[in-house]
């Protein structure tokens, strides 16, 4: 009996123990600043798209400002960086570039959506014999959705400023100066980190060629990187390299350009550092 | 009457209009890898202290997997930006870096836990008039907290491995090389951006001296960086440069160090660029 009301009364002295250890600890969850996901139904792709976006924190003191954005493929990538680097570098005590509004584009067909072209040729200009590029050529129709049906969805429900935008890496980087070429109209700035200009046998520098008259006007902003991407010898480096003469040579008017190259950077880690160095030059005042 | 009934068609017709319209677009609430607030009571400090900790998803494959650990101060500035590289620098497709927890602890009061000397002097030596660093000092303190209170609640509550990172930036650069001089058994690694070597008349550049034997053994990984703080002739610049030469003179056997110097980067940005080359360098298999 003894023994039991000893147990007993230890057993209460653990339980309190245990819970006062428990009580001098508390775990919630970490509020991140929120983002959105808006589903949108495309008409013109057939499809739903989930659309993610980035909104600054309103300014108590100035509740109307609106906003710059940037349109970002490869959503489900860079979208939580770009976040982080605008909300970081825009804080007061940072202020390296404005407040702006972060809309991340993730994928459903890829291949489809991020190239100019239908081709099945793969880096080397040969066949893929894969079905992997079967869908390929979809960005006139991409463009379409950005501009009629994205756009809308996005100035109609955030404070947006007119000033676009468009961002995208490896096949988001030919789309990227695709677009600004075949369609200036729809963004003020470019961001193309390691473009694939081996896409279709550089069908892309040859537009270039083609589209961007020397002397002309073009006022933009255009941003064009690589990494090390089979080093300074490869098919990757010298079309950046190629790309980077014509941009040169055309003497664009208007046409305000950085290209940067990254030796220690490798074609998946080139979106970190290049990112926080395009949204710096863009957004330079 | 046949007005009101075709008014009254007008308005069913706008009201499904508009109801479809919305229909076709939802918004909901972007979900972020969770990250958890803990609350810790310190008896040692004598008051309650958030901590934010970012872990790895955990792995299907091996649920018991432990994870290195990075002791981060000023939380509340650079958590979010860490803890995005960590996810993204260990995706499989990516993955030069292992997947590793992230604990931020941010500042109750900065000046006193993150500063090694009690002074009053400012970065020119000179007695400051206001009463900024008057609770200055406290680094032992904090010491002692992170050792016998923080650290057991988080290595009982999650996975972790006994690999430990203490990194910090401006004082929290100081703290960072205080620890790894005086309780070099905390950690196995240390991060010093941009270390405010001017505290106290240089103290803890005299204490380098003076701790750090000629031909010792300490083994540690050492990162430290400055950015462009005043130029290449500013006081800042040169007492990292001078800690530089004192690591390099004293041959410290299996203590592996990077002094990185970043020009291009001012005190606010140079924690951007430095804590990915950090990871990196830490982390390098």
């Amino acid at each position: 009996m003894k023994l039991l009301a000893y147990s007993f009364r230890w057993l209460i002295f653990m339980f309190l123990f245990v819970a006062l250890q428990a009580r001098s600890q508390k775990t919630e969850t970490y509020k991140y600043p929120p983002s959105e996901v808006v589903t949108i139904h495309s008409k013109i792709l057939n499809e739903n798209r989930k659309i993610y976006v980035h909104c600054p924190k309103s300014d108590s003191a100035d509740i109307n400002k609106r906003f710059p954005v940037v349109y970002l493929m490869d959503g489900e990538n860079h979208f939580e960086l770009l976040s982080q680097y605008v909300d970081y570098l825009s804080r007061p005590d940072v202020s390296v570039m404005p407040k702006i509004i972060v809309v991340g584009i993730p994928n459903t067909n890829r291949v489809r959506d991020l190239t100019p072209t239908q081709s099945i040729l793969d880096y080397e200009g040969k066949p893929d014999t894969t079905a992997r590029y079967k869908s390929s050529g979809g960005n006139e129709v991409f463009f379409e959705f950005l501009k009629k049906e994205l756009m809308p969805v996005i100035d109609s429900n955030y404070k947006t400023q007119p000033y676009k935008v468009f961002a995208g890496h490896s096949f988001g980087g030919i789309s990227s100066i695709n677009c600004m070429l075949t369609h200036p109209e729809m963004f003020d700035a470019y961001i193309a980190v390691s473009p694939s200009f081996w896409w279709d046998n550089e069908y892309l520098l040859k537009l270039t060629e083609k589209k961007l008259k020397s002397g002309s006007t073009l006022n933009k902003k255009l941003f064009y990187c690589d990494g090390n991407e089979g080093g300074s010898d490869s098919f990757f480096h010298k079309a950046l390299v190629k790309f980077d003469s014509l941009i040169v040579e055309k003497k664009v008017v208007g046409l305000n350009y950085l290209y940067k190259h990254y030796p220690n950077e490798m074609h998946m880690t080139v979106p970190v550092v290049a990112y926080l160095d395009a949204l710096r030059f863009i957004f330079k005042e």
